[in-house]
Protein backbone atom coordinates (compact mmCIF):
# COMPACT_ATOMS: atom_id res chain seq x y z
CA UNK A 1 0.00 0.00 0.00
CA UNK A 2 1.12 3.19 -0.87
CA UNK A 3 1.46 6.39 1.62
CA UNK A 4 -1.77 8.86 1.35
CA UNK A 5 -0.88 12.54 0.29
CA UNK A 6 -0.74 15.52 2.80
CA UNK A 7 -3.10 18.18 1.23
CA UNK A 8 -2.74 21.61 2.87
CA UNK A 9 -5.49 24.13 2.17
CA UNK A 10 -4.85 27.91 3.14
CA UNK A 11 -5.41 31.18 1.84
CA UNK A 12 -6.38 34.90 3.37
CA UNK A 13 -8.90 35.08 6.48
CA UNK A 14 -12.44 35.86 4.56
CA UNK A 15 -11.76 33.69 1.65
CA UNK A 16 -13.91 30.52 2.96
CA UNK A 17 -11.53 27.64 3.59
CA UNK A 18 -13.53 26.03 6.41
CA UNK A 19 -16.85 26.44 3.90
CA UNK A 20 -14.68 24.21 1.23
CA UNK A 21 -13.72 22.19 3.64
CA UNK A 22 -16.96 21.65 4.70
CA UNK A 23 -18.45 21.09 1.51
CA UNK A 24 -15.54 18.78 0.52
CA UNK A 25 -16.69 16.59 3.31
CA UNK A 26 -18.12 13.00 2.35
CA UNK A 27 -17.64 13.32 -1.01
CA UNK A 28 -13.34 12.56 -1.30
CA UNK A 29 -13.54 8.55 0.11
CA UNK A 30 -10.18 7.98 1.02
CA UNK A 31 -9.68 11.87 2.60
CA UNK A 32 -9.11 12.51 6.55
CA UNK A 33 -9.40 15.82 8.26
CA UNK A 34 -6.77 16.89 10.49
CA UNK A 35 -8.25 17.37 13.90
CA UNK A 36 -6.41 20.13 15.83
CA UNK A 37 -5.02 19.97 19.21
CA UNK A 38 -5.96 23.12 21.16
CA UNK A 39 -5.70 24.37 25.12
CA UNK A 40 -9.06 26.09 24.58
CA UNK A 41 -12.14 24.80 26.82
CA UNK A 42 -14.35 22.17 25.07
CA UNK A 43 -17.88 23.78 23.86
CA UNK A 44 -21.02 21.60 24.74
CA UNK A 45 -21.31 18.68 22.33
CA UNK A 46 -17.03 18.64 21.55
CA UNK A 47 -15.42 15.53 21.40
CA UNK A 48 -11.78 15.17 22.20
CA UNK A 49 -10.24 13.38 18.96
CA UNK A 50 -12.71 14.40 17.14
CA UNK A 51 -13.36 18.28 16.98
CA UNK A 52 -10.43 19.02 18.79
CA UNK A 53 -7.54 17.23 20.93
CA UNK A 54 -8.02 19.07 24.41
CA UNK A 55 -4.74 19.55 25.71
CA UNK A 56 -4.05 21.70 29.19
CA UNK A 57 -1.69 24.48 28.95
CA UNK A 58 1.32 22.25 29.85
CA UNK A 59 0.63 19.44 27.55
CA UNK A 60 0.70 21.70 24.61
CA UNK A 61 3.56 22.97 25.70
CA UNK A 62 5.36 19.88 25.86
CA UNK A 63 4.20 18.92 22.38
CA UNK A 64 5.54 22.33 21.34
CA UNK A 65 8.68 21.48 22.71
CA UNK A 66 9.16 18.10 21.46
CA UNK A 67 8.49 19.22 18.10
CA UNK A 68 5.17 17.09 18.17
CA UNK A 69 3.28 19.84 16.17
CA UNK A 70 3.65 20.77 12.56
CA UNK A 71 2.86 24.06 13.67
CA UNK A 72 1.18 25.92 15.98
CA UNK A 73 -0.70 29.42 16.65
CA UNK A 74 -1.65 31.56 19.74
CA UNK A 75 -5.39 33.02 19.13
CA UNK A 76 -7.63 35.22 21.57
CA UNK A 77 -4.97 33.68 24.29
CA UNK A 78 -5.45 29.98 23.60
CA UNK A 79 -3.00 27.53 21.25
CA UNK A 80 -3.95 25.93 18.36
CA UNK A 81 -1.92 23.76 16.32
CA UNK A 82 -1.78 20.39 14.32
CA UNK A 83 -0.05 17.41 16.12
CA UNK A 84 2.40 15.68 13.95
CA UNK A 85 1.37 12.10 14.98
CA UNK A 86 -1.72 12.45 13.55
CA UNK A 87 -1.11 13.14 10.21
CA UNK A 88 2.34 10.64 9.80
CA UNK A 89 -0.45 7.91 11.04
CA UNK A 90 -3.20 9.06 8.47
CA UNK A 91 -0.48 8.82 6.08
CA UNK A 92 1.26 5.84 7.02
CA UNK A 93 -2.51 4.21 6.88
CA UNK A 94 -2.81 4.73 3.07
CA UNK A 95 -5.10 7.53 3.57
CA UNK A 96 -5.12 11.37 2.45
CA UNK A 97 -5.33 13.52 5.06
CA UNK A 98 -6.40 17.21 4.12
CA UNK A 99 -5.36 20.11 6.77
CA UNK A 100 -7.33 23.58 6.52
CA UNK A 101 -4.69 26.31 8.04
CA UNK A 102 -3.87 29.96 8.06
CA UNK A 103 -1.08 31.05 5.36
CA UNK A 104 1.78 31.43 8.17
CA UNK A 105 0.70 28.18 9.75
CA UNK A 106 0.57 26.16 5.98
CA UNK A 107 4.46 27.85 5.43
CA UNK A 108 5.81 25.89 8.41
CA UNK A 109 4.39 22.76 7.54
CA UNK A 110 5.79 23.05 3.94
CA UNK A 111 9.42 23.36 6.28
CA UNK A 112 8.38 19.77 7.55
CA UNK A 113 6.42 17.98 4.68
CA UNK A 114 7.96 19.85 1.58
CA UNK A 115 6.20 17.14 -0.06
CA UNK A 116 2.70 18.29 0.42
CA UNK A 117 0.65 19.33 -2.17
CA UNK A 118 0.02 22.77 -1.08
CA UNK A 119 -3.50 24.82 -2.57
CA UNK A 120 -3.92 28.29 -1.75
CA UNK A 121 -7.66 29.48 -2.16
CA UNK A 122 -8.34 32.79 -3.61
CA UNK A 123 -10.93 35.14 -3.62
CA UNK A 124 -12.64 35.74 -6.73
CA UNK A 125 -11.27 39.38 -6.27
CA UNK A 126 -9.94 41.70 -3.65
CA UNK A 127 -13.70 43.59 -3.65
CA UNK A 128 -15.29 40.57 -2.87
CA UNK A 129 -12.81 39.03 -0.45
CA UNK A 130 -13.50 42.91 1.23
CA UNK A 131 -17.28 41.84 0.62
CA UNK A 132 -16.99 38.73 2.84
CA UNK A 133 -15.05 40.20 5.76
CA UNK A 134 -18.00 43.06 5.91
CA UNK A 135 -20.59 40.60 5.43
CA UNK A 136 -19.77 39.20 8.83
CA UNK A 137 -20.95 42.35 10.47
CA UNK A 138 -19.29 42.06 13.29
CA UNK A 139 -16.12 44.36 12.25
CA UNK A 140 -14.93 48.28 12.73
CA UNK A 141 -13.69 49.85 9.59
CA UNK A 142 -10.41 49.89 11.09
CA UNK A 143 -10.31 45.89 11.44
CA UNK A 144 -11.58 45.68 7.78
CA UNK A 145 -9.15 47.55 6.24
CA UNK A 146 -6.03 45.65 8.31
CA UNK A 147 -7.49 42.53 7.60
CA UNK A 148 -7.60 43.14 3.87
CA UNK A 149 -4.35 44.54 4.12
CA UNK A 150 -2.82 40.99 5.78
CA UNK A 151 -4.86 39.49 3.27
CA UNK A 152 -3.42 41.28 0.62
CA UNK A 153 0.43 40.42 1.34
CA UNK A 154 -0.82 36.58 2.24
CA UNK A 155 -1.93 36.66 -1.46
CA UNK A 156 1.48 38.08 -2.69
CA UNK A 157 3.18 34.37 -0.61
CA UNK A 158 0.94 32.29 -3.43
CA UNK A 159 4.27 31.37 -5.01
CA UNK A 160 5.42 29.20 -1.87
CA UNK A 161 2.22 26.61 -3.02
CA UNK A 162 1.87 24.53 -5.81
CA UNK A 163 -1.54 25.28 -6.93
CA UNK A 164 -4.27 28.25 -6.88
CA UNK A 165 -7.18 27.59 -6.59
CA UNK A 166 -10.30 30.46 -7.01
CA UNK A 167 -13.22 30.34 -4.40
CA UNK A 168 -16.08 31.78 -7.04
CA UNK A 169 -18.66 28.87 -6.37
CA UNK A 170 -18.11 26.34 -3.71
CA UNK A 171 -18.74 23.31 -5.67
CA UNK A 172 -16.42 24.49 -8.38
CA UNK A 173 -13.67 25.27 -5.84
CA UNK A 174 -14.73 21.62 -4.17
CA UNK A 175 -14.08 19.98 -7.73
CA UNK A 176 -10.88 21.86 -8.38
CA UNK A 177 -9.57 20.44 -5.31
CA UNK A 178 -10.49 16.73 -5.90
CA UNK A 179 -9.42 17.47 -9.20
CA UNK A 180 -5.70 18.25 -7.99
CA UNK A 181 -6.13 15.04 -5.33
CA UNK A 182 -7.44 12.74 -8.37
CA UNK A 183 -4.34 14.03 -10.31
CA UNK A 184 -1.61 14.40 -7.29
CA UNK A 185 -2.40 10.19 -7.27
CA UNK A 186 -1.34 9.91 -11.28
CA UNK A 187 1.53 11.92 -11.16
CA UNK A 188 5.12 9.55 -11.91
CA UNK A 189 7.38 10.52 -9.14
CA UNK A 190 11.24 10.65 -9.71
CA UNK B 1 -6.23 35.37 -21.98
CA UNK B 2 -3.40 32.59 -21.20
CA UNK B 3 -2.20 30.15 -23.42
CA UNK B 4 -3.75 26.69 -23.44
CA UNK B 5 -1.50 23.55 -22.64
CA UNK B 6 -0.37 20.87 -24.51
CA UNK B 7 -1.84 17.36 -23.39
CA UNK B 8 0.21 14.24 -24.79
CA UNK B 9 -1.64 11.05 -24.58
CA UNK B 10 0.63 7.82 -24.82
CA UNK B 11 1.03 4.07 -24.26
CA UNK B 12 1.96 0.65 -25.55
CA UNK B 13 -0.33 -0.20 -28.60
CA UNK B 14 -3.36 -2.25 -27.45
CA UNK B 15 -3.69 0.19 -23.96
CA UNK B 16 -6.64 1.83 -25.39
CA UNK B 17 -5.63 5.18 -26.48
CA UNK B 18 -8.42 5.66 -29.02
CA UNK B 19 -10.66 4.43 -26.80
CA UNK B 20 -10.13 6.69 -23.96
CA UNK B 21 -9.29 9.39 -26.45
CA UNK B 22 -12.71 9.52 -27.85
CA UNK B 23 -14.36 8.79 -24.81
CA UNK B 24 -13.23 12.49 -23.45
CA UNK B 25 -14.53 13.89 -26.98
CA UNK B 26 -17.51 15.55 -25.73
CA UNK B 27 -16.76 15.78 -21.92
CA UNK B 28 -14.15 18.73 -21.59
CA UNK B 29 -15.46 22.16 -23.57
CA UNK B 30 -11.96 23.49 -23.68
CA UNK B 31 -10.45 20.77 -25.51
CA UNK B 32 -9.24 20.21 -29.31
CA UNK B 33 -8.66 17.14 -30.67
CA UNK B 34 -5.19 17.55 -32.66
CA UNK B 35 -5.61 16.67 -36.46
CA UNK B 36 -2.57 14.31 -38.15
CA UNK B 37 -1.03 14.81 -41.49
CA UNK B 38 -0.82 12.03 -43.82
CA UNK B 39 0.70 10.91 -46.80
CA UNK B 40 -2.30 8.19 -46.66
CA UNK B 41 -5.04 8.33 -49.77
CA UNK B 42 -8.60 10.16 -47.62
CA UNK B 43 -11.17 6.77 -46.83
CA UNK B 44 -14.98 7.94 -47.97
CA UNK B 45 -16.60 10.03 -45.62
CA UNK B 46 -13.13 11.75 -44.57
CA UNK B 47 -12.66 15.22 -44.97
CA UNK B 48 -9.46 16.83 -45.09
CA UNK B 49 -8.79 18.88 -41.97
CA UNK B 50 -10.94 17.07 -39.76
CA UNK B 51 -10.12 13.59 -40.05
CA UNK B 52 -6.39 14.27 -41.25
CA UNK B 53 -4.49 16.74 -42.94
CA UNK B 54 -4.32 15.07 -46.56
CA UNK B 55 -0.89 15.49 -47.78
CA UNK B 56 1.44 14.43 -51.24
CA UNK B 57 4.54 12.50 -50.47
CA UNK B 58 6.13 16.13 -51.77
CA UNK B 59 4.28 18.26 -49.31
CA UNK B 60 4.81 15.86 -46.39
CA UNK B 61 8.54 15.47 -47.02
CA UNK B 62 9.00 19.68 -46.65
CA UNK B 63 6.86 19.51 -43.87
CA UNK B 64 9.47 17.09 -42.47
CA UNK B 65 12.89 19.01 -43.80
CA UNK B 66 10.85 22.43 -42.45
CA UNK B 67 10.58 21.45 -38.99
CA UNK B 68 6.69 21.70 -39.26
CA UNK B 69 5.90 18.67 -37.43
CA UNK B 70 6.78 18.06 -34.03
CA UNK B 71 6.85 14.17 -34.57
CA UNK B 72 6.33 11.91 -37.53
CA UNK B 73 6.59 8.10 -38.17
CA UNK B 74 5.87 5.40 -41.61
CA UNK B 75 3.72 3.00 -41.06
CA UNK B 76 2.70 0.85 -44.15
CA UNK B 77 4.32 2.63 -46.67
CA UNK B 78 2.68 5.68 -45.72
CA UNK B 79 4.05 8.98 -43.38
CA UNK B 80 1.43 10.46 -40.43
CA UNK B 81 2.56 13.68 -38.36
CA UNK B 82 1.43 16.23 -36.06
CA UNK B 83 1.79 19.63 -38.02
CA UNK B 84 3.34 22.38 -35.72
CA UNK B 85 1.28 25.16 -37.10
CA UNK B 86 -2.66 23.40 -35.76
CA UNK B 87 -0.76 22.51 -32.57
CA UNK B 88 0.66 26.43 -31.84
CA UNK B 89 -2.13 28.06 -33.43
CA UNK B 90 -4.96 26.40 -30.71
CA UNK B 91 -2.68 26.65 -27.75
CA UNK B 92 -2.35 30.89 -28.44
CA UNK B 93 -6.20 30.57 -28.79
CA UNK B 94 -6.64 29.45 -25.46
CA UNK B 95 -7.71 26.53 -26.03
CA UNK B 96 -6.18 22.69 -24.68
CA UNK B 97 -5.10 20.59 -27.57
CA UNK B 98 -4.76 16.68 -26.84
CA UNK B 99 -2.31 14.31 -28.96
CA UNK B 100 -2.75 10.75 -28.93
CA UNK B 101 0.54 9.22 -30.19
CA UNK B 102 2.72 6.57 -29.95
CA UNK B 103 5.56 6.23 -26.96
CA UNK B 104 8.26 7.27 -29.21
CA UNK B 105 6.36 9.97 -30.62
CA UNK B 106 5.51 11.74 -27.93
CA UNK B 107 9.69 11.51 -26.56
CA UNK B 108 9.89 13.62 -29.70
CA UNK B 109 7.31 16.10 -28.69
CA UNK B 110 8.79 16.44 -25.38
CA UNK B 111 12.20 17.42 -26.99
CA UNK B 112 9.98 19.74 -28.59
CA UNK B 113 7.11 21.04 -25.97
CA UNK B 114 8.79 20.27 -22.64
CA UNK B 115 6.13 22.81 -20.88
CA UNK B 116 3.55 19.78 -22.30
CA UNK B 117 1.52 17.66 -19.58
CA UNK B 118 2.67 14.13 -20.49
CA UNK B 119 0.02 11.39 -19.69
CA UNK B 120 1.09 7.38 -20.34
CA UNK B 121 -1.47 5.03 -20.15
CA UNK B 122 -1.17 1.90 -18.71
CA UNK B 123 -2.67 -1.13 -18.70
CA UNK B 124 -4.36 -2.71 -15.32
CA UNK B 125 -1.74 -5.65 -15.64
CA UNK B 126 1.09 -7.21 -18.48
CA UNK B 127 -2.23 -10.22 -18.96
CA UNK B 128 -4.59 -7.54 -19.34
CA UNK B 129 -2.68 -6.42 -22.71
CA UNK B 130 -1.69 -9.54 -23.82
CA UNK B 131 -5.73 -10.13 -23.36
CA UNK B 132 -6.06 -7.06 -25.13
CA UNK B 133 -3.39 -7.52 -28.12
CA UNK B 134 -4.84 -11.08 -28.59
CA UNK B 135 -8.64 -9.54 -28.71
CA UNK B 136 -7.67 -8.20 -31.88
CA UNK B 137 -8.22 -11.37 -33.49
CA UNK B 138 -5.60 -10.69 -36.75
CA UNK B 139 -2.12 -11.50 -35.01
CA UNK B 140 -0.19 -14.15 -34.95
CA UNK B 141 1.69 -15.99 -31.99
CA UNK B 142 5.19 -14.03 -32.91
CA UNK B 143 3.60 -10.83 -33.60
CA UNK B 144 1.69 -10.85 -30.23
CA UNK B 145 5.24 -12.22 -28.21
CA UNK B 146 6.66 -9.21 -30.48
CA UNK B 147 4.09 -6.47 -29.68
CA UNK B 148 4.08 -7.64 -26.09
CA UNK B 149 7.98 -7.25 -25.65
CA UNK B 150 7.94 -4.00 -27.32
CA UNK B 151 4.86 -2.78 -24.81
CA UNK B 152 7.29 -3.80 -21.86
CA UNK B 153 9.56 -1.86 -23.15
CA UNK B 154 7.45 1.05 -23.75
CA UNK B 155 6.25 0.68 -20.34
CA UNK B 156 10.02 1.40 -18.97
CA UNK B 157 9.94 4.77 -20.31
CA UNK B 158 6.92 5.22 -17.82
CA UNK B 159 9.61 8.07 -15.88
CA UNK B 160 9.59 10.35 -18.94
CA UNK B 161 5.46 11.12 -18.60
CA UNK B 162 3.85 13.71 -15.89
CA UNK B 163 1.56 11.67 -14.94
CA UNK B 164 1.01 7.84 -15.73
CA UNK B 165 -3.19 6.50 -15.48
CA UNK B 166 -4.22 2.93 -15.31
CA UNK B 167 -6.92 2.23 -18.13
CA UNK B 168 -9.17 -0.22 -15.99
CA UNK B 169 -11.86 1.16 -16.81
CA UNK B 170 -12.66 4.25 -19.57
CA UNK B 171 -14.64 5.94 -17.64
CA UNK B 172 -12.15 6.08 -14.20
CA UNK B 173 -9.49 6.82 -16.70
CA UNK B 174 -11.19 9.76 -18.69
CA UNK B 175 -12.01 11.18 -14.93
CA UNK B 176 -8.54 11.00 -14.05
CA UNK B 177 -7.04 12.56 -17.00
CA UNK B 178 -9.66 15.69 -17.24
CA UNK B 179 -8.84 15.90 -13.39
CA UNK B 180 -5.24 16.10 -14.22
CA UNK B 181 -6.22 18.58 -16.71
CA UNK B 182 -8.30 20.93 -14.15
CA UNK B 183 -5.16 20.55 -11.96
CA UNK B 184 -3.02 21.43 -14.37
CA UNK B 185 -4.84 24.90 -15.01
CA UNK B 186 -4.53 25.59 -11.24
CA UNK B 187 -0.86 25.21 -10.79
CA UNK B 188 1.18 28.00 -9.76
CA UNK B 189 3.88 27.96 -12.67
CA UNK B 190 7.34 29.42 -11.22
Amino acid sequence: MSKGLLIVLSGPSGVGKGTVCNALRGKMDNLVYSVSATTRVPRIGEENGVNYFFKSHDEFKYMMENEQLLEYAEYVGNYYGTPRDFVEDTLQSGKDIILEIEVQGALKVKEKFPEGIFIFLLPPSLDELKDRICGRGTETQATIDHRLSVAVDEIGLVGHYDYAVVNDQIDQACKRIESIVIAEHCKVRG
